[in-house]
């Protein structure tokens, strides 16, 4: 396809020069461009597809960056990306636009956005900011009903209603997070969808009023009294109103005339108004538009057939989803939660198998982790299978509800460790460091399926918060001579004065190390508490090379050289960490980077010896 | 008062036996307890007060402990305790009950409770259990409408409503949380109180049909399908309803007969019920009905006049209030938010002197924080004032929201360290380690009203995080010769081969000790990141001694020794950090316990010098 119109735009304002059939073609090399670019490199797709006429017509009605629009989540910015001046050829990719709003990349992404239902509060804020500066101008929040289950969102409602900000909520409705939407908020906004027909009337009549000169208005000004009353009535008024937003919709989110009156109405209210507009993920792209789970975060595929360019390989994830459904086959007391990550996690099976102990509660770890304990607090064994960075949001929860009086809640800490094309707001870097703050916590760090089980086993038959760990990955297989015992730690004696030490898939890199510089290893399996025995073992080392997949501060690296210079030691301990927030990359450049990968391991140790 | 009916209570079931006249008694005599020994303790007394009740009419019709009462927050739980056969005598005191439920005190208190908007979660996982194992007994949650403006209460009640559990949520509606409610949903509960002749004209005509015996019940369901018709038309489902809930109420939280029936019919319903009743915050003591906020969390008082006992003396809390008009007056970018406690983090002459700047959000951490950050790309430099033990809520926020991207947010964490009588849920013990593992945070620790207005202005012309943090305390002065700099390190050298370390409040105690025996101190006051110099003036020293009131995973002490050891330093490495979970007790007497104290210190250093 040519992109013509596309092509034209130089600046995103010059959108707002265009007719409604020259934005409905520019909707069409969107799309275009989106599924091309997006077919090479991997990338959020379905929900792409679905924002584009939203894109444009926001960027129509408003005006970035004086009019922000901030992104939920912001895995639906790519026509915005490309609007903006941004090439998103190479996207998620070292070198590449980041697959999230950025605001080193272009002053229209305003406020990052990776983790769900931020964007009303956020936007709040900078609403708040212009009032009491004193500008009139509006701020977007573009929020999918996914992030509608997220607390965070209610709180920003609950004050947002009523700021007497120039603040604009779209609701884009699609009746999907990630997984298909659960709960009672996705059944509600589904009972208004079945209104739609009223606004939809109500819509036609308005415009075709308006363009009467001078009567028009009048008439209309009495007509919607009348209609608001009826409205009121027959429809009652709905719980956004309840907010104090004033609510426009449900419009279609496709039809770009609809959305450009619809936004306009929004833009002249000059106070909190809600607009509810319904899309389709996937739109315009059959493959995703059948299966946009499958599309939602997607690796290359073939644009022709949609598929996948390679096959998915069995993950960590896929193994822990395995163990799992075993493991509660013996014991009915298993029950497993998912923050609407139902796939991700491998959960598939088990939610099949066992639906009534599987739990999908929709994107909102908070409750997740206190319905756990629970769960466990009734004499359940639950598992909490959720991504290491959206555990962040339940740090207090595993805190105050699950180990100030022990719950026995098992954690399964997915993507932990550095993840790849979703860069900085995705990485597992931190579970570690906030998990072992907590008095009571354990934690283990599989480097193979097979620890995988055992740490499983482990886990629910132990006491207290238990936390098993593994990255987004697959295992590898290791030197011969590194067969592991799997104890809670596993010792390999090298022939000289250097010992490396290491957890989880890094434990691999690290066998080859000591393989090719003869040095020692120590492989953790139970990473916290720390096991003393390690300490008298290490201690006797002149050179001791800690890699880990964390930050430093508060990683068990930093716990086991606390643990070594109680213990008196003197010689040279090194910690090798993930310094700072980690950009998208592929992971194993990423471990280059941050001197993580076997190479590293292998220079440090030489260098030591010489 | 006699306690002639609490005196014949030997189990909680013999509540059952009495009539209503008795249980009106037993009410009384409870508020007389209550009344009587908060006096000489202090402790939440308005919310006690106001659940009276609402508490014996629950223990009258479920049956605890089979029939769990879950109590959100938990400040409201002494009637609870004193009916499940506890003597509230020295409560919050050492030795005494907990000032919150504490299940290892009672069978009655299956779930721990100190932060709000936990108790639905919790009580939908055990009534999930439940349901699992085949049992039909309720589960009951208690929820304050000041907790309902917290995220996880939306989040809970999105799952709740279609759980099919005998789920019994009340919503105990005194028109507060700690300060009076903000909030939409604070409006809408006034809505709805506003209809509140609507359920009294039902509910007293119910009674009456349900008296006509055989004939009575049909002709009551007939008219209750003609009046719910009515209900839904005139006064509109509500948004609980749209939950999926049943709603009953809302319903006079003090007439003890009209809860009974209510909280019957909400036991026979057997799906997820809301009981909305409106209760009154200091009910039957006068003092505390006219100041409700100040009979929250209540110091000793005299029981006839409601005079405190000891003047409250100038905190950490009022020094930043102040110290913040007076940087607030000269800088109009500044603004102040507070989650719901804007008297007790000193914002009370801030929220006065610049309504337009000042957002009180509810009980909503993780809003606030983002919310912060959005003032601030808006260029605003708002300061977002917590205790320590509720930042816990944002940790993601933090680190997604506010340091991905750094924005200057000020955080004002109050309470930091050791809190006292709140005891194990209040801690200010983990905002170091959470914080430390965030790129980019500094944060301070200042050890008098002086050295936090230079940290306070310091963090405002700062970029990124910046939190200052403080403890609930006032000043103490220091022997003259430890007299500060305010540099972001001040050392004071002795005489022999021994150095403590510390920052804030127990720098306090170090100078004394050092004094005592003649050993070096170092005081932190930017406590994070660390000053390397301070590794070349420590290294020196063959004893070194590092007091904190943190947990050590992740404690400032853990950093420092991190650096230590990196340095090659060989000497004797101690840290002396607050061990688990602090229960409740005088400060002083946690720090006895935890060796924070001067002794503690005097006699490490004397131990050392033998």
């Amino acid at each position: 396809m040519e992109h013509d119109i596309l092509n034209k735009i130089k600046c995103v304002s010059d959108i707002k020069k265009l007719n409604i059939e020259q934005l409905c073609g520019l909707c069409d090399e969107l799309r275009d461009e989106i599924i091309e670019k997006v077919s090479e490199t991997g990338g959020h797709l379905a929900s792409n597809l679905g924002a584009v006429e939203l894109t444009v017509a926001l960027h129509y009605v408003f005006d970035s960056p004086d009019e922000p629009i901030i992104w939920d989540v912001g895995h639906q910015c790519y026509a915005h990306k490309i609007l903006t001046g941004r090439d998103i050829t190479g996207i998620r990719t070292e070198g590449g636009l980041s697959g999230f709003p950025k605001s080193s990349e272009s002053e229209h992404d305003l406020f990052v956005a990776g983790h769900a239902s931020t964007s009303i509060s956020a936007a709040l804020g900078i609403a708040e900011a212009k009032k009491i500066s004193g500008s009139e101008k509006s701020v977007v929040a573009v929020v999918g009903d996914g992030a509608c289950s997220g607390g965070m969102i209610f709180e920003a409602m609950n004050n947002a209603g009523r700021s007497r900000t120039n603040l604009v909520v779209v609701l884009n409705d699609n009746e999907m997070s990630i997984s298909p939407n659960v709960g009672a908020m996705a059944k509600y906004l589904a009972d208004i969808r079945s209104r739609e027909g009223y606004f939809h009337f109500k819509d036609a009549l308005e415009h075709t009023l308006l363009k009467i000169p001078f009567i028009g208005k009048s008439i209309f000004g009495i007509l919607r009294s009348i209609k608001t009353f009826f409205k009121d009535v027959f429809y009652s008024s709905n719980t956004f109103e309840h907010f104090g937003f004033t609510y426009l919709g449900p419009a279609d989110g496709h039809d770009i005339a609809v959305l450009i009156r619809t936004f306009r109405r929004a833009k002249q209210i000059k106070k909190p108004v809600l607009v509810h507009i319904n899309t389709v993920k996937g739109r315009g792209y059959d493959p995703a538009e059948k299966n946009p789970s499958k599309f939602h975060g997607v690796a290359p595929f073939y644009k022709e057939s949609g598929e996948l360019k390679n096959e998915s390989k069995y993950s960590f994830s896929s193994a822990f989803g395995n163990i799992l459904c075993e493991l509660a086959e013996k014991d009915d007391k298993i029950c497993a939660i998912t923050a609407a990550m139902t796939d991700g996690t491998g959960l598939k099976e088990f939610s099949k198998k066992y639906p009534e102990r599987f739990f999908d509660v929709g994107i909102a770890e908070e409750h997740a982790m206190t319905f756990a304990a629970g769960l466990a607090a009734g004499g359940m064994k639950p598992v909490f299978s959720v991504y290491s960075t959206f555990l962040q949001r339940a740090y207090d929860q595993i805190l105050h509800d699950a180990s100030i009086e022990p719950k026995h809640v098992v954690l399964g800490i997915d993507r932990a460790g550095i993840v790849g094309g979703d860069g900085e707001t995705h990485q597992g870097t931190f579970d570690v460091p906030i998990l072992t703050t907590i008095p009571g916590v354990t934690i283990y760090s599989p480097a193979d399926y097979k620890e995988l089980e055992k740490d499983m086993k482990n886990a629910f038959s132990a006491k207290g918060v238990q936390a098993v760990r593994y990255p987004r990955d697959f295992e590898k297989t290791i030197p011969e001579k590194f067969f592991k015992n799997y104890e809670d730690f596993d010792f390999f004696e090298g022939k000289n004065d250097c010992i490396i030490i290491a957890y989880g898939r890094l434990f691999v890199e690290a066998s080859f190390a000591a393989e090719e510089t003869e040095s020692s290893v120590l492989k953790i399996g139970k990473i916290f508490p720390l096991e003393h025995e390690m300490i008298e073992i290490v201690k006797k080392y002149k050179n001791v090379f800690f890699f880990e997949e964390s930050v430093e501060n508060g990683s068990i690296a930093e716990h086991f050289g606390n643990l070594l210079l109680k213990s008196g030691y003197d010689g040279n301990y090194k910690i090798h960490c993930v310094s700072g927030f980690v950009p998208h990359m592929e992971v194993k450049n990423a471990m280059k980077l941050h001197g993580l990968d076997r190479e590293a391991m292998i220079n440090a140790v030489k260098e030591a010896l010489k």
